[in-house]
């Protein structure tokens, strides 16, 4: 019998992992906090609280970071869990600043896949991390019995190689600076949950699933000094607008109108009762820029595929410090807050 | 309807992956290398055949690996899955001669997973990390349907930093060579596999997982000119050795009754009509080294707890290359062939 380890720290009353806690929302961030953090205790002295962590290496700084994959089905309008797998590690390298140096990827196989799936979709990791410039230099493969993986997960971790004087933190967002959104959001999340739902809507919805290391190195050439960015992926823009505010202890005000949300991604959130700003993307992104330098970024951008529709929707603020509020079209203005947990689970 | 890709390559007629595909035995080198090395294409045009990459970051180089964990049960006499996915990362740095700069660890959840567990494992994963003097400093949480993961998965990667003069791969190894292995054999896939199954050997049966980045440092003090080091996981020694033939184009010749193995794994393999050389280990190594230096290395290593059994098991010959040779208590020499697959599944 195995005597299972006392947990001293109260979780909202959860003694049992719910599928929110894998969501990216506010359960997936208590999770981190008040149960790894203290339980990796010294080892976790240097951990970061964003996606990648900066390491020196010699006289430079590399990036590092890792992601599983879990999503459901594995193929969906515009992509599939193997290219999932790549921009979002890539992404989360980009958002550092960095460029990739190299990928790793590790397999879960569930006994009884195809051959053909696995080599689908291995296929589709090659050519999106050969589009995005990076190697897959090394990788594992398990296989569990079946019944057990949904197919399969992937973890892709990175290592990128972050420029002198990039430094991109969210602690580094101060009062003034301007927000910008690298385009339309909630592709990507609705994408999937029409075809795992079968649902229809008319017009069909494509992920935007896409590597942002290329706009973010031509953002980074006409503004080299970016306070932060943050792709919009679990939880959405709003997660990303609430975790920069909280880190940064600064408010962030942005206008509703401003945002752009494809009329098919607004019908599938009409139908599903969901709010754009909490679907998971996962090729666009928010920069946090000084003022002055907003108008040459949003010039700068559309010059680049993945920045066609960049605009800047609104500042930072010394008031409100750790809360999002949006500007409604009616000009009221609304506290933004962060989902508990993931209101689409199983996305990436 | 999602349509499959063509799988143009022959697998041993196996259509379907099967639990061998993850043995770490030929089953799965045929899966790198007929599936996905091709299908990555251009972006496996670095990919390594050890665990660990080497990159060149400026000046200096550094070593890039991951592994996912899928161990069952997730807890077994002398460890763990958490503290098990610590080791097995910081050893596949240790043997590409790297000190371990960070790890980042990614967990696949089962919904419903008890939160003592969760943190029990986490505990143990920090501790795990700060004994081995590397921090967890990145990760990601996903989690999947009850019923899913077993409890969980663990995917760590890690990064870590060669030091200079330090060069350590199979392709380096040459006839002459000592082949010195650092301890007992057998004890980690036995351990598991007797809680597993519920069986009993009298003597109780406990891992060898451990950090093996102490050893090798202490190993390269004495001998910086070690041209190679394979730690012991899936398919056990032969595996080891099988690889190390067969990328160097040698001959490995080993002496049977050179080989310690503890009574109990005797017990328990003959139990389970295993060979002790196909068992997996987590804190076992074997080093290729000129020959002249052998001496001080066994010397060295007993120095540290986990080389305190450490022994010259044979040598590298120019004749039989790619064959790993054993010398019998009868004087007879047999061919040690690499399994098919892994016979202990999941264990690690």
């Amino acid at each position: 019998m195995v005597e299972l380890g006392s947990c001293p720290l109260p979780f909202r009353d959860y003694d049992k992992v719910t599928i929110a806690h894998g969501g990216g929302g506010v359960l997936t961030q208590e999770l981190i906090q008040k149960l790894f953090i203290p339980a990796f205790g010294d080892a976790a002295a240097d951990a970061t609280p964003t996606d990648a962590a900066t390491l020196a290496v010699g006289a430079g700084r590399i990036a590092f970071t890792t992601d599983s994959y879990v999503v459901r089905p594995l193929f969906f309008p515009g992509g599939d869990i193997g290219q999932l797998s790549v921009h979002g590690t890539v992404n989360d390298l980009a958002m550092a600043g960095a460029q990739p140096l190299a990928l790793s990827t590790a397999f879960v196989l569930e006994e009884g896949l195809e051959m053909g799936v696995l080599h689908r979709i291995a296929t589709s990791m090659g050519a999106a991390a050969t589009a995005a410039g990076v190697g897959l230099v090394t990788g594992d493969t398990k296989v569990v019995d079946a019944g057990l993986a949904d197919g399969m997960y992937i973890t892709t971790a990175g290592v990128g190689v972050i420029p002198d004087g990039v430094d991109l933190r969210p602690e580094r967002v101060v009062p003034g600076d301007a927000v910008i959104l690298s385009g339309t959001i909630g592709r990507h999340g609705t994408a999937v949950m029409s075809v795992r739902e079968g649902l229809e809507f008319g017009t069909e919805l494509v992920s935007d699933s896409a590597p942002l290391n290329g706009l973010v190195e031509s953002m980074l050439s006409v503004c080299p000094d970016i306070h932060a960015l943050r792709d919009l992926t679990r939880g959405g823009m709003a997660a990303a607008l609430c975790e920069i505010a909280e880190i940064a202890s600064v408010g962030v005000r942005y206008v509703e109108a401003a945002v752009p949300v494809p009329p098919e991604v607004d019908a599938a959130c009409g139908f599903l009762g969901l709010d754009p700003i909490h679907v998971a993307n996962e090729g666009r992104l928010v920069a946090f820029a000084p003022a002055e330098e907003a108008e040459a970024l949003v010039v700068e951008m559309p010059q680049h595929e993945l920045g066609a529709d960049a605009v800047i929707i609104g500042e930072v603020t010394e008031e409100n410090a750790g809360v999002v509020t949006a500007r409604t079209a009616l000009g009221t203005h609304r506290i933004v807050d962060q989902p508990l947990g993931e209101q689409l689970p199983r996305i990436c």
